[in-house]
């Protein structure tokens, strides 16, 4: 038991360390060496847990994609708000987040990995469809077309604000961009409930796992 | 006055050869040789255009942003939905565009040279601001703020489209993507009065130049 927490341990501080050797130097430049060295870790230790630096990097896909810390709503559609809201307040402070983001923007890793895209919005979309069989969207709503569409603009608006500093964070940034996009996805009964206030991506994020509150 | 011509069509040769080799080989991957030789030029022609690699890719920059083929509309929110529409034209059919997201979205590029979006939510701002003054967008609108949500929306849609293929062209996404924003700008009178029909891209994009219709 305490040797399989330690081993998780090791894994984690891995998938760390290389989440932040592909955001400073890309999927090219980043090395095994500088990954495991980073994590202080033998080369050793790392290759039992990891085979190659392609398999790091798909764990490190496949760790991004979480919806931890969102919990059942009354409104399915504030779980779609906490999704976007929980990811623009951990996007800053996760280095596997933004390491994601980079992977997928970087043509190599891209076509070697393909990209954490299509499961979130996968993820969008299965909220969508609940949302609409409780009536709570609009009735013409298309929730893949509409998952696709939070999806990108969330993508895009974080990749600019990493360009184009604007003096708020990336939480309000979301939370504008859902107060454009929700009136065409909410009936208006739901919209008016629906909490979009910056500060909800802390309290999804911050929500410990397993609680149920 | 056909020397002149000449050195012109020579640079649009240079810029469209860069871009293409930005997109093929990324920001450091391109070199002035391979870029002269895609343009069938000497080294000394191209020098004689454009000092440095640097030189060539800020100048494939300021090619990008472009309103041109976007002509006055009676809606000024027309002339929004044209700019955006038109552009999604443009990007899969002319290197430069596309060169010019690639470039927005290389680590080592953006870092040296910046990228086009500060100056293309610059664009959209002026429309919105114009069509608020107008009264066709809806009373609390903040032009700066949804000219970035739709300039962010709009690069992350055309960025996942270019992974996350879905059969429609990024036309049809833009186009979707600008259903779900518009009832977040316009008032209902003008909201029911704009084109945002796929096809209205290629309509404005294909406009000769100086044309007034």
């Amino acid at each position: 038991m305490a040797s399989q927490t330690r081993g998780a341990r090791t894994r984690q501080q891995l998938l760390d360390a290389a989440a932040a050797v592909f955001l400073e130097c890309g999927y090219e430049g980043a090395s095994m060496g500088e990954i495991t060295k980073r994590a202080g870790l033998t080369k050793g230790a790392a290759y039992f847990h990891f085979s190659s630096k392609e398999a790091l990097a798909r764990s490190v896909l496949d760790e991004a994609v979480t919806t931890d810390g969102v919990l059942p709503q009354t409104l399915k559609l504030q779980e779609l708000v906490d999704i976007a809201m929980g990811l623009a307040y951990r996007l800053p402070r996760e280095p596997v987040q933004a390491a994601v983001l980079r992977l997928a923007v970087d043509n190599t890793a891209r076509r070697l990995l393909g990209t954490a895209w299509p499961e979130w919005i996968t993820v969008l979309t299965d909220v969508l469809v609940e949302a609409k069989r409780r009536g709570e969207t609009l009735p013409h709503l298309d929730p893949v077309q509409t998952g696709r569409v939070v999806m990108s603009a969330w993508t895009g608006m974080s990749l600019v604000l990493d360009e184009v500093p604007s003096g708020a964070d990336l939480e309000h940034h979301i939370a504008s961009l859902l107060d454009h996009l929700l009136p065409s996805i909410a009936v208006p009964a739901v919209l008016a409930q629906l909490d979009t206030a910056p500060g909800r991506g802390a309290r999804v994020a911050l929500v410990p796992l397993g609680s149920t509150a």
